[in-house]
Order: structure tokens, then sequence, then C-alpha cells
């Protein structure tokens, strides 16, 4: 006799994994095509309804909760209309390695399958559309039917787990009711372990490159925040004669107080010439988890050759132009480890402290604020554990100069850089990490485009503080051509109205800053009451940038000036 | 001796191809990788700059611009993360047949070629990405290149003024400013003409189609009004024996005066049985410009068989089950409305006034507003030449019901569904027909998703009547399944404050409504001050409906429990 198999229906069933992977918090908007599939959903114990303002927004707050928590995070939005107001967001996934489930609801499997001239759709016949267009944004996806939904919701769970990048579930809405066998529940899903004749094969392989070093310079990218392996690399890090240094969107992410940490890395734009220096030049280079791309490098002026680097990947690793496949990097990472315990490096004496931060300025507290003075004046109150978010305008090479303190992270975007990307992502933050303190810095242009969200964390009762830096306009694209054009503009906003507007009746600290004094007080008081939000407007000159962005500025001046010569 | 060609830069180009076709607002945001392109746009005599607060805002905005001046309407974004926002409002218009052209900066042809790692793209050297996902929801698109830059510019041009349809132009940076001959701007464009012998064939199938009938009934559709063919309605309408009924959409599009107006047709949910029957029971009926979609029919309940039907497309016409191509429909109509007044029908009595309108309750005026009551105050008060725009919720039923004067019309997005479309839709109707006073109806759920653009729309000085609907939620959505459940709730906001945040300094009328005579009150000031914009919040129960919806939840519980029955 056999047992009668139990079953779960569709929606269920994806429910009960997400919520196994730490996805427990659903970000999204209900819609006709998913409000069966939400219902189901909702039904599993631990799963938590986080309704946003609109779909991109929702993207934006579980990429960051994604982040903050290195699980995955899941966004549920309806067919065509939903789906596609995320996509900007998940693509942004897809660009930094953020394992994302973009789940839609769609119209019920029969009438896909006769091509019913339904809403929501272009009223040609096609239901496919949207599926198509999600290829290019995320690593795999599937439009679930009833035959094979586990398996496939299982694949392709376990694909975002093993790349680290957003995946797409489409469940028509008869297949998210529909039942089917709970068993396969039963054993957790996990990314495919590494190749151990691999991993072997890479051991001797570094052991062979590190014999002949003196010692061993890591440069660290973000990948190695989304496996997880900040273990791994700290442990790396404590070995005699190695030094790490990380690139932006990685900061911090070896304690900058730690002896072996060089700070951040940006090519001919790092702040410290040593760092620099260590890196360009050195000996034995490992990258580990890092994208090389434009910001990442100062433009591409680094002044090393990745191609005679090690390279240790998200699942591959490259150690003299050989490829390991199936290794993944925290496990590289570890080897690594081992190979330099064995090889018995030098020790190197300690760097921390050697590279600057940013300089209180000259300017009296009472003078008009300036960008040097604003993040001179962040500098001394960063507290601990604090989540630092940045947006893409000059907020991010602000942030970038800081010295952040133990157990503090910087979340900012350096590849996909879309603006208004923090905001929403400040909600995925105090939902990840409710006992540590979010801290914002945003342009006023950037905040615009999401400024909405700020009710769902105000009605939620979270607690960041939101520092809006407002400079009438798009300072960064200033910097960059035409500071004085129309489209350089955005319209004057009265940020400190936002509480009455989004959420009456919530109690919000604000301030209206104009001097390093008041921006002192404010964030005195923001940071001194953990149990009230904030949100404070800072005036700063349309013209001023932070140095790091100056910098940027003449980099991109002279590459094309460059160009204009020939 | 050959005179040299004048050249003009291919920035320029598109924006002079754009002027001539109506699209002289250019909505959008900036990015580095469009900056030059702007540059040369904006030195075109006629452009004009409309910032958006982010690029879906803009996408709809412009979408609403195209469908009142019936011209093409244009918006610029930046690579990746600026297009990959809009996409959603661009599917809008695909699925509505809005010609909208989407212009998008890209990073430059080499750097492109070499797949360079830059920001904005997803880090895998692929930069086409989002010009593919972009060709599941425009009708043509293309990466410029230099060499063929003008031809290509016109030929993707043409598309949208033939298909009526979006289309999808990356520029990048390197080409934006290359110089290309101007000699084709001689010429101006315009959409292939009918093909002469298709139409003297279509007039001799109509003339036999119509020999046989006593009169004839049209149900016209939206592509009337996109086709910018309400003339050719209306002469055809003013013949005897002619009638015409609308489809939701085309509503008003034959002024509702006219005697030969039947009103709106929407299957088993038309509010008037006469026009119900007229249509169901048509001896002869033509669709004209028609999409046949779920919303349109009420949910596919219309009684009688398109295939049995003459239909007149945008660019085809089936008269007893041969397709006529490359017929335009404006072409057709009118040769519809030849072939009439040839065939002399016996005049029918006229129709206007024998369907209903809304109803004024037997409420008293302070008691707390009801739905109904809502509507008929409206009713009354909506200004000749209004532009009414109604947004997916309740809203688009409440205005369904009401009687629009001479000159009014509706704007709704019956098949696309968008919810917060219409709010940055309002700023591309004021932009687009500033001497008429734009009225917008907006459930507070849509609201939130696009409410900064209110900034743009008071910062420009424009004046819209924007009256939000506050019923604590999704109140269409709950009429459908599940009404108590968590996600049909939205946070509660003060709406009265949105311009002492987005827009201080600009001297708004606000009015918060609790019962009928504070809406009379609100909508009397409001519409009496053709100086101020005004922001109405209305206040209604969470489970009150009009009576066009209370219907539409019964059919869809009707076809859920027969679906459930088997
Ligand atoms: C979604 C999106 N649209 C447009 C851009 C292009 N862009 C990059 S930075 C920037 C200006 C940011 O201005 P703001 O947020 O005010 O920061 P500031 O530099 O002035 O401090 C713009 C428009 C983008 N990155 N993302
Ligand atoms: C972009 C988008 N997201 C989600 C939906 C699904 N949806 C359709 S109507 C609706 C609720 C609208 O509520 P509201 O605007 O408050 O209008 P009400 O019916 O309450 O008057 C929702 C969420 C949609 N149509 N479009």
């Amino acid at each position: 006799m056999t047992v009668p198999a139990t079953t779960v229906t569709v929606g269920q069933y994806l429910a009960r994994r997400l919520v196994e992977l730490g996805g427990t918090h659903l970000f999204g908007l209900p819609g006709d095509f998913n409000l069966s599939l939400l219902d189901e959903m909702l039904e599993v114990p631990g799963i938590e309804w986080v309704g946003n303002t609109n779909e991109l927004n929702a993207a934006y707050a579980a990429d960051a909760y994604a982040r903050t928590t290195r699980g995955v995070a899941a966004l549920v939005t309806t067919y065509g209309v939903g789906e596609l107001s995320a996509v900007n967001g998940i693509a942004g996934s897809c660009a930094e390695d953020v394992p994302v489930v973009q789940i839609t609801g769609m119209p019920d499997s029969a009438a896909r399958a006769r091509g019913a001239l339904l809403h929501h759709s272009l009223a040609d016949g096609d239901h496919d559309h949207f599926a198509r267009a999600y290829r290019e944004v995320t690593a795999t996806g599937a439009v679930l039917r009833a035959a094979d939904a586990a398996l496939e919701i299982d694949r392709v769970l376990r694909v975002a787990l093993e790349t680290s990048k957003p995946v797409y579930l489409a469940v028509p809405a008869d297949v998210a009711v529909a039942r089917v066998n709970s068993a396969p529940l039963r054993r957790p899903l996990h990314p495919a372990p590494s190749d151990p004749v691999a991993l072997d094969d890479l051991r001797a392989a570094l052991a062979e490159t590190v014999a002949d070093a003196a010692h061993l310079t890591v440069l660290a990218g973000t990948q190695v925040h989304r496996r997880r392996a900040e273990g791994e690399l700290a442990a790396l890090a404590d070995r005699p004669g190695v030094r790490v240094a990380s690139l932006v969107g990685a900061k911090a992410m070896l304690a900058e107080e730690h002896p072996a940490s060089l700070g951040t890395y940006q090519g001919a734009m790092t702040i410290a010439d040593d760092t620099r220096h260590a890196v360009d030049e050195a000996e034995l280079l490992v990258l580990a988890g890092t994208v090389l791309s434009d910001v990442m490098t100062g433009l591409f002026s680094h002044g090393f050759d990745p191609s005679g680097a090690v390279q240790l990947g998200i699942r591959h690793a490259v150690v003299d132009g050989v490829t390991f496949h199936d290794v993944r990097l925290e496990d590289s990472l570890r080897v690594l480890g081992d190979v330099v315990l064995a090889r018995g490096f030098d020790p190197l004496p300690p760097v921390a402290g050697s590279w600057p931060h940013v300089a209180a300025p000259a300017c009296s507290p009472d003078e008009p604020l300036t960008q040097n003075a604003l993040w001179s004046t962040v500098q001394s109150r960063v507290p601990e554990h604090a989540v630092v978010v940045a947006d893409a305008g000059t907020s991010l090479y602000g942030s970038l100069e800081l010295r952040l303190p133990a157990g503090a992270e910087l979340l900012v975007q350096p590849i996909w850089s879309s603006i208004g990307y923090t905001l929403p992502a400040v909600l995925g933050t105090c939902l990840a990490a409710p006992e540590r303190r979010s801290i914002l810095f945003i342009g006023d242009g950037a905040a615009q485009l999401t400024a909405q969200e700020i009710a769902t964390v105000l009605h939620r009762g979270l607690r960041p503080v939101v520092v809006v830096v407002d400079n009438s306009g798009y300072t960064i694209e200033r910097v960059l051509q035409s500071p004085k054009a129309v489209y350089q503009d955005v319209t004057a906003w009265n940020w400190l109205a936002a509480p009455a507007m989004f959420a009456p009746g919530v109690d919000v600290f604000t301030a209206d800053v104009r001097t390093p004094a008041e921006l002192a007080r404010a964030l005195d008081t923001a940071l001194g009451d953990p149990d009230r939000a904030a949100i404070v407007q800072v005036h700063v000159d349309a013209d001023d940038v932070p140095p790091l962005l100056a910098r940027l500025g003449e980099a991109v001046a002279r590459l094309q000036s460059a160009a204009r010569a020939g």
C-alpha cells in the first residue's frame, strides 16, 4: 500500500522554498493575475507581505534586502504592467550579482494558450513577450506548468543560489493553486558544491604560484560579499604576508581597522597612493570576486594586468592561465588561506591608519555648508554596525572617502548606478537588519525618482536616517558635461514636508541644514534617537563636489580631450 | 561643380524630424550617455525639454501627449537604467496604439564593439540586451550607426506613423554628434498612402454588402482616435441610417449629443440595453478601429460574431472574409461614408438622450460621500472641451458612466491598465492642450505609484484638477478577490500636503472632501479658477463602487463559479 502523497499548492511550495532560503519578506504589489498566487503564498508561516508603492521600488527594496541578508529576496508583481515596471531593478540585480527572485502572476494557462486578448497584454495574442524580455536581465526563468512546477521552481532557485543572479518565475493563475507533491521540500535546496577534484587541482596550482612570491596582495570585489565569504577573506587577511584592498562596492568588507587592510582601490582615482602602488605593483595579485568595470577601475586606469593575476570567481578560478571550473569562491578563498599558511610568508608591517580619510575642513561651523564639511561632519558620527547607503551622485563619492567604524558597511550600486535605487533600498536594509541603523545619503535629483517609498518606511515604523543632499539638480552630471544645461535642473522640493504627506501622524525628526554646525546638531539628534526616523535636508552648492568626484571630473575631461585630439 | 552638402548632426536631424511630426516636447531624464545627444537635440528651434521625475513617468506623459495631439511624442532616456525604467510605459503605448518614440543614449560605438564593462551595463560585455528587450514592446527599432543614421531614423519614424505603435531608437554617444547630410529633411515624412487599387476594390465590396442592408451600425474603437479619423467617423454618423456605438476608450469620440450616438458598448456590461441590442443584433455591423479585448467586450460577453462584421483596421480592412491590405482606416471610413450615401438608407429616429447617465442619488448633501454621489456630483460639472482622465480603478468605471459635454473627451487605458499612468498623463495632456482643462480621477492606490510627477506639473504652472479618490486601498481588487487581504491596503497619505512638499511656494487649491456638498463646493471652486491647479482628496468607503463596477464584480464571480463547477 502506497502512502498517499501530501500535497501543497504551487504557491505554497514556492513560498516554503523562499522561507527556507531566507526570502521571508515578499515585496511587491497585487494585481488580478497574482491574487490567487498571493493568497497561497501568504498561507505559509514565516512569509510576510511588504506592499510597496510601485514595482520598481519593490525590486530595489528586494535587491537591498538580499544584499543585507546575503540570502535570496523575492518580489511578486502582476502580469505585464507590474513585471515590466520592475525590470530596471532586476537588471541592477543582474549587473551586481544579487539573487532576487522575480515572481509574476500570469493569466491562466488556457487563456494564454488560446491567445486571449486580455488586459495587461499587448492585445496581440502573444503572452510570452514579457518572459522573453526578462531573459535579457536574468540568469534563468520559467513559465510554470502544473506538471513540473516543483521541479522547475527548484531548478530556477538553484540557479539563483549558484550564480548569485536574479531569476524569473511566471505563475499562471491556475498553476498557482494547482496541487503538487510536497515531498521535495523534505530536502533543503542548496547550490552544487565545489568539484573536489578541481579544488585539489586548484590547491596544487596555488601552492606552486605562492611558492615563488614573498607576499600576497588581494584585491577583493563585491562577489565576496554576495557569497557571504567575508569570513574566508578575513581569515586570509589574518595570515602573515597578506594585504587586502577592496573595490568600490566592497568597501569595508574587510574591516577598515584590520592591520592588513589597504582600503579602497580605484585605479588612478585611489585615494591613498600607497594603496594604489600596493595593488598596481603587486608581486602576486589575487583578484577575489572582482568585476573590473569602469567605475571600479577609475575609468580603466588600473595599473595591473588582470590576466597575470590569480582570479577567483563565483564558480571558477584561473591560475597561471588555467581555468578551474566548479569551484566556489568561498572554497577557493579558504584553499588559498591554507596554501598561504603552509607557505609561511614573513609578516608585513600593519597598514591600517596609513591611508587618509576625509579631512576636517578649515571652515567655520556657521559658514554655508560645503561638500567637504558635509562629509567630515559625517565622518566622526557614523555609528558602529551602521548600514551606510549612498546613491549614485555626489553621495557615492563622498561616502567612499569615509572611514567606516567596526561592523559598518557601505551599500552602493557602482555598476548599475540607477539613481533613486537607494531610497527603497533602505526599506530593504531596515527590514533585513532591524537592529542596525541605516543611514542614507541621496541627492535631491535621485530622491525624486522613488520618493514615495518613504511612505512604506515610515508607516512600518522603520527608523533610517535619510540625508537628502539638496544641490538644485544633477551635480554629478554637471561635472561631466554642460553644467548650465536646462536638463541639469530639478524642481525644488521641501523634503521636511515628506512625513506630513506620506505618513501623517508618524513622528519623524526633520531638519533643514545649511551649515556644519546645523548638520552636526541634526545628525547628533537623529543618531541619538534610535526610535524615530529622521529626514535631513542638507543644502550645498550646485557646483560643489567631494574631492574624489573632482578627480573623476578631471579624468573624464582628460579622456574627452584625448578623444578630440584623435 | 557639385554644391557642398549641408550637414546636421544626427541629434539635430532626429529633433528636426520630431518637430515636423509634432513631437516638440522632449520628455525624459539626462544621463551621461545621452548628454551629447540632448545638447544636439536642444539646439533645434521648436524643441522644448520637459524634465521628468523618473523615466516611467516620462513614458506615461509622452504617451498621453501623443494621444492628445494625435501626433508622435518623444522621450529621451539614458542607457540601461533609464530605458528599462520606461519599458512599462512603452509597452502600454504598444498595447494601446500610441506612436511614442523611445530615444535612448548609448555608450559610444567603439566601447560597445569592444564589449567594455561600463556602468549601466550588465558588465558582461553585451551591450544589446536592452535593445533586444525593447523588441518585445515596440513595432521596430534601431541602434544607429553614423553611416545610415538618417535613413534609419526616417524608416523607424515612418513605422511609428504607419502602425501607430511605439518605436525604439538607440543613439551611441559618438553617433549623436556625427554629421549627416540634411537633404532628406527637405521632404516631410509621411506614412505610405493607401493602395488606390485596394481602396477601389474595398469600395466595390462595401457597396455590395451595404446594398442588402436596411441600415448600418458602427462599433468604433480607439484606433479611430489614434488615426485622427473622428472627422470621417462623424461624417459617416451624419448619413441617414447610420448609428454609432463606441468602445471603452473611445467614449465620446463621436459627440455623445450626436443623434446617431448609441453611447458606450461593453458587451453584457453595456449601461443601456438599447445600445447593447443595437450592436449585438445589428443587421450590418462595422467594426471600425476596434480591439476586442476583455475589458472592451465586458469579459468577452459581446453578442455579435466579429467574423461576420465588416472590419476596418489601421491599415487593412475585411469585408465578407476578404482582406484588403494597405488601406488606411481614415480612407476606408471615408469610402464607407461615400458608399452609404450612395446607397441612401432611410433615416432612423435620433437616439441621443435615450441612454441613461449617472442618476443623482437620493442622499442628503451632508451625508458621507458615496461613489454614486461622487459621480453624479461630477456629472453636472464637467466643462465643455474638458480632457477627463481616469485611472484604472473605480475611477475608470465611474467616469464611463458620465455623459460628456461637447468637445470633452475621456482618456483611459482600458487594455494596458497600468495603475498610476494617469498622473504623469495629465502632464502630457496639459502640455498638449494648454487651453483645455484636464480633470483627473485617480485612486489613492494608483496615485502612489507616480505621485512625484505632481512636482513637474505644478512647477511648470500647469493647472489640472486632480481628484484623488481615497478609499483606503485597492477597491477594484477587493471587488475581484480577497477583499480583506493585507495586500489590499495602502498606507494613508495626506494629498493636501503634496504642494507643500513638491512645489513649495506654488499656489494650489486644495480641499479635503467627505460629503456631496463639500465635493460640489470644491469642484465649483477648482473649475471656476482656471489659473490655479487643484488637488481634491475625496474620501469614500473601501467597499463602495460605482454601479458599473459592481456589475463587473458579479460577472467575474459568475465566471469563477462556472470555472469551479467544471
Ligand atoms: C534611473 C536613472 N536615470 C538617470 C540616470 C543618470 N544620472 C546619473 S547621476 C544623475 C544625477 C544625480 O543627481 P543627484 O541625485 O541630485 O545627485 P548629486 O550628484 O546632485 O548629488 C543622473 C541623472 C541614472 N543613473 N539612473
Ligand atoms: C502598475 C500596476 N501594478 C498593479 C496593478 C494591479 N491593479 C489593478 S487595479 C489596482 C488597484 C487600484 O486601486 P486604486 O488606484 O486605489 O483605485 P480604487 O479601485 O481603489 O478606486 C491594482 C493594484 C496594475 N494594474 N498596474
